[in-house]
């Protein structure tokens, strides 16, 4: 029960940030001197600070009533995370502090084609290069892992997250007494989770996140909770197909979604070099290049095809864009929802909302210091359990 | 506790029938004497029965051992659930015991384009057929109602239990002090829970049920729990576009899942009247005639296509067929399996399974008496509140 409430407390501060006694009371359910007694303890163990608020962050009502009540926020400094992702063009490192805030992130670039494995001595070098030799307490570690890797010919593998990986992670970044090994996810996923803690869909339990890269995946929240399916390996929604008649697919297949809503598909059809960036097309559309325009409007209109599909499927109340999609959609919105429209049953559309990820680069990374965080927040007076 | 030692008891025998006291302490991790002390309580509410099991029932070893175990066995009889379905072309109502025992079952035809208000007055009418005038308890009701509706022109709209619906019901059977009102939910998400509980995906947390009637509809579990979506309306996935070069569907779009994969498509390719029997095209197929052969082949052809999406969509680890899809995936299983294995990922093909449904037209209402049981396997001792 006081394990609970101390989580509670925390995972508040963590959530929301500074926080002070009288609204935790309010919040929680609690009464004054529960708080009080459960705050000094995570303050005690290094967790929190208590602090007298500046006197302008104040209310006049507050202020008339005596003794402002004490600030408890997140020791972001001194309780960190070390969050991975493992993406189909790079690898990226970060050091978050509890409060979600970032205090360090590192990124190298990832050859085309190279499987998971390969990618576990550069994250080590990243993670050392962010080592700082203070007292800092080392909650936890998560890996954000693309669900597919493409070969340099574009065959399409299904990699993702599994044992293998998360050993040798483990084994590269010395786990072992004192210090908990890495959780693993998909990435998508992962996001889906970042932006559901706290991104665009705080609050909405069920919840569509599209993420591109150069494929395209989803990471899908039903009842607050994520749809994993087999293995984890759900969101495999790149390889939907949509076109029977359309262009051949690296997986195989013919017509999948992501040979014309993906990061390829608007290079191709502006007839960039595959690998250039998608925001130059972007900016030459906004700029009123005709080409570019086309090309956007395509990929936009089978963006708002796709998701069509997928909502009659779910029926979620939001669907979020994030990787490259975020400045698809950005660009394209009223394509999208215009296709959407025409298609989506009017029971699975009237209600939806269409929003880009407010995490956007980093919600792979945000999710996975989520993940780390979880056993701290569960239980915060528990030290990582020595062996 | 009592009230959870009590409901996991008798949830066991309403699940797997009649059941020594020796075998629930094995099974449900109770001591002997404590799965007395229930089984003894259960019988005095007049909910189970306790026999000396018949001489040849009992094991060598276990006659060896002195006086054979209690057999203890849902009174089916004497405690029943009203289960009620609205679907595409008729009502159906059942009185279904404990145990999942239907012990009666009448249905009548429902006109083209009625509403699912207009199935109460003959839903009412047929559920007071089935009254018996015995002392037996009404555990509780409940409706599984078909997602979408045809007008007689095909025009697809959605249609789904409401709160208006499960009132006017409630009204016209007479719910009140002592009689619990009605739980409603959708046809295949409740014929998915029923596949789930008691059927071929027992004991399988992540499937996907397909329900085939005029158009195709599915059920999804995902960790064990049902996916719901906004307002409960998920699985509309017979209006997933599969082929945007298709044929006009009813719900306004081109080339909907349905139009190509469900029993219209069947009829429509074999040349057989819209609303004649499908059963009649898989005979014809089965005797060798070319035309249904071919009708029945694209058919499944495309049934393999959408559920090749579905799975690399959820990746679950079963798909199960029912409603007229039963008949039609047993018929071309092989033209379903060979697609499915052409285009959906590996990860998402090679661990699943395919089935043909196993309670068949009987799930929704199957799996509505679970609903309806739900609240007595909760708290058995409590009567139905009056108020």
């Amino acid at each position: 029960m006081r394990r609970q409430n101390l989580g509670a407390v925390l995972r508040y501060v963590h959530l929301h940030g500074p926080t002070s006694r009288a609204e935790l009371t309010g919040r929680l359910g609690l009464n004054r001197s529960t708080i009080g007694a459960l705050a000094a303890d995570l303050a005690a163990a290094g967790l929190v600070t208590e602090d007298v608020p500046a006197t302008e962050d104040v209310p006049a009502t507050a202020r008339r009533a005596g003794r402002p009540s004490l600030v408890v926020s997140p020791c972001s400094e001194r309780v960190y995370a070390t969050a991975l992702s493992i993406e189909p063009k790079r690898l990226r490192a970060a050091r978050i502090g509890l409060g979600g805030r970032i205090l360090d992130l590192r990124e190298t670039p990832r050859p085309c084609g190279s499987s998971p494995l390969d990618a576990v001595a550069p994250l080590a070098e990243l993670v050392r290069g962010m080592e700082r030799g203070d007292d800092a307490r080392y909650a936890g570690g998560a890996v954000a892992v693309a669900d597919t890797v493409r070969d340099a010919d574009g065959t399409v593998r299904v990699a993702g997250a599994d044992d293998t990986l998360v050993a040798a992670l483990d084994a590269a970044l010395g786990a072992g007494p004192g210090r908990p090994g890495l959780v693993a996810g998909d990435l998508a996923d992962i996001a889906a989770l970042a932006e559901h803690t706290r991104g665009v869909a705080t609050g909405v339990d069920d919840l569509l996140y599209l993420h591109g890269d150069r494929g395209l995946s989803a990471g899908m929240v039903t009842g607050g909770s994520l749809v994993v399916g087999h293995g984890g390996r759900s969101g495999k929604v790149g390889h939907m197909v949509v076109d029977p008649a359309g262009r051949r697919c690296g997986c195989g297949s013919r017509g999948c979604w992501e040979t014309e809503a993906g990061t390829d598909a608007l290079l191709r059809r502006a007839g960039a070099a595959p690998g250039a960036s998608p925001l130059a097309v972007l900016r030459a559309a906004a700029l009123g290049d005709a080409v570019a325009r086309d090309a956007l409007h395509g990929v936009a209109d089978w963006l708002g095809f796709g998701v069509a599909n997928l909502v009659n499927v779910f029926n979620p109340d939001l669907v979020v864009f994030g990787g490259t999609l975020r400045e698809i959609y950005a660009a394209g919105a009223g394509t999208v929802r215009s296709r959407l429209d025409s298609m989506a049953l009017p029971a699975s559309r009237e209600h939806l909302q269409l929003r880009a990820s407010s995490l956007g680069a980093d919600a792979p990374l945000i999710g996975a210091a989520e993940l780390a965080f979880d056993a701290l927040l569960a239980d915060p007076l528990s030290a990582p359990s020595p062996q």
